[in-house]
């Protein structure tokens, strides 16, 4: 049983949305991603996802509104809501929380899918 | 939809062992609690149990080990292991996540038990 630390796993990589895995509770994954610049809209069928900032500011824009995000603070977007993560920092890192298989990009499907997200 | 500010939560309550939930991802709880000196053995008979620790020390005293996890650190207890949660400081705060209807005692029932966490 291993003791993980965040800002050594996130000294692992320098990529962007590019999530890893680096646990699992349950049927949940553990991921740590870097953030920079603004995603895609999309939305997750079955899937609750938390958003944890450890580093930087993150916007979530929601059809209803933005939520601001800042270190130490999460939010959960509840499946089936729209959404579209933006770094309002020039780079963002957030501890990820979602269902084992979770895609990022949710129902959509482009250039920036990670299909198979490396286990650090 | 609501940002959670961690900080805020360790603010609104005192006592220490009683987890509080403060968000929900699919099947999961997010909890979080204060811990000082040392618990009960124990073991979860279906939940595994993410510790991630944002203030003080924690020791994890498992039957192979200890294993120590400071600030920015997590450790995840699967189930069916004996575990034995310290807090090497004077408090430690923690992010439990951990299946909904986990009990912090798992399979011991004692005065410790808090069976209808508090949502904050």
């Amino acid at each position: 049983m291993r003791v993980v630390n965040l800002a050594e796993t996130f000294g692992q990589f320098a990529d962007h949305w590019s999530p890893r895995i680096v646990g699992e509770v349950n049927d949940l994954d553990v991921k740590v991603v870097k953030l920079t610049g603004e995603f895609v809209w999309h939305h997750h069928e079955r899937e609750d996802e938390l958003f944890l900032v450890v580093a930087g500011r993150l916007r979530m824009r929601l059809r209803d509104g933005d939520r601001d995000v800042g270190p130490g603070e999460f939010i959960v977007v509840p499946r089936g809501t729209e959404h579209c993560p933006v770094a309002l920092t020039d780079e963002v890192h957030v501890v990820l929380l979602e269902p084992k298989g979770t895609l990022n990009t949710g129902n959509v499907s482009n250039e920036r899918t990670v299909a198979d997200p490396q286990r650090l």
